[in-house]
């Protein structure tokens, strides 16, 4: 890595610190109650999210002011190098109200055509994923190690993902379920923490729908660079959301490209 | 708690050290893909099964002979004492094979009437949940603190976990939607662990089908502990398994078996 991409990728690791540590005091805590929402007037997953994005917009103002920033919760800021940071501060907030750590903290740098790095951060657990700049790397409770998309070369013996058994909408669903009905095994529900497992090698399919860019672009980064291939499910890019399909190699990639493509042609 | 349950606390918390020492050189290696696995001749999930039950065993036998075990891998062993152990070394061996932290080493002691200790131990994350003796506690990433279900007294307001959204016969499946179309939200698949969450205070319900006796009694320990209420689906004792209904207070308990109960009277 040059001096620039170093500082980028340093930029992105204080980012994700300075989310967590916003984060964690909202997570598991009572007063994500209904009752308790309601009594005291304000909603604590979003209180989180605007705390974990101002965190991150901190780090930013100060290290790299020259680039632009896309925020979940803050929107739009302009910038003058060309390179945009896409900021998901809680991706799975379903997730974050039911206690269950698979949310992540998404950090994507992108121009218009590419992104150039991505991170998935899960603070509880301790586990950070992030690739980019030839680096694909994991570290969390087993330590730190290189990742690495599977070998998988046929749907029979993939395993896929989605988060919600219905996918999208009931074109969408269809063309979801043509698929896992090809696969060794379908699994549901662990939101961002299914495209970390992609890049690791643990899975080899993530199908969904109705994503926006701060959803995809932290996962494009970090499983581009460990071997797979992120696209819409017609096969363009998909660092502006959408359709997504995540695969841990070109060929699994193809396979599941050519029923989804069929299943949602106009 | 008196010499004895401590003794028998203590005896749950070496064994279930013991499992996780076991377990964890297996949770994602790169020898879990399907092509090591019969390159090899052994499937590591249930090579690391057998190392966690016969660690525990091996506690066992040192420090309980008297108690009977029920174990998924390794069956019945006759006890004097009255109580038996009753053991799943990975809970959710789908969740394993895929990399998600959502497996657990379950652990009951139960007489033939009632569990009197139940453990949930998901050593990746290093998050342990255990009840009974009077006591419900858990210790993970955030520290250690007692554990507490939830005060949601309407299903319109409940959080509902199954794993698998089929869940189980025709029949079994359309009960579940029966309650999942009257509660908020509904999420799928994270195994054992959405027991620990409702032990936790942080979802309402979980509702599954064909259990075994070792996947429910160390969650049914946890959650009677803390507060909730697990039964199967006509308002019987859960621990032989089967449909089993978790709820985190008798009040919405009562709401949701009403419904299950209907959908499957014979």
């Amino acid at each position: 890595m040059d001096a620039l991409q170093t500082e980028l990728l340093e930029t992105a690791h204080e980012m994700a610190d300075a989310a967590g540590a916003a984060i964690l005091p909202f997570f598991r805590q009572a007063n994500l109650s209904e009752d308790n929402k309601l009594a005291r007037g304000y909603d604590p997953v979003t209180e989180a999210d605007r705390a974990a994005e101002q965190a991150m917009r901190a780090v930013l103002a100060r290290r790299r002011p020259q680039d632009a920033i896309l925020g979940e919760e803050f929107g739009s800021t302009e910038g003058e190098s060309g390179m945009t940071w896409v900021l998901d501060p809680i991706d799975g907030t379903r997730a974050f109200v039911s206690g269950t750590p698979t949310w992540g903290v998404l950090i994507g740098l992108s121009t218009p055509e590419q992104v150039l790095l991505g991170m998935v951060d899960q603070p509880y657990i301790g586990e950070r994923f992030w690739g980019g700049f030839g680096l694909a790397q994991m570290r969390g409770p087993h330590g730190q190690g290189p990742l690495g998309t599977r070998a998988t070369s046929d749907l029979s013996q993939a395993v896929l993902f989605t988060t919600f058994p219905e996918v999208g909408s009931k074109e969408e669903g269809a063309a979801f379920r043509a698929v896992a009905e090809k696969v060794k095994l379908t699994r549901y529900g662990i939101d961002c923490y299914a495209y970390a497992l992609v890049a690791s090698g643990q899975v080899d399919l993530v199908i969904e729908a109705g994503l926006n860019a701060y959803d995809i672009q932290g996962p494009i980064g970090v499983i581009e660079a460990a071997g797979g291939v992120v696209t819409d499910w017609q096969g363009g890019p998909a660092l502006n959301g959408g359709r997504v399909l995540a695969a841990c190699n070109p060929q699994l990639h193809a396979q599941a490209l050519d029923i989804l493509t069929a299943m949602t042609r106009m």
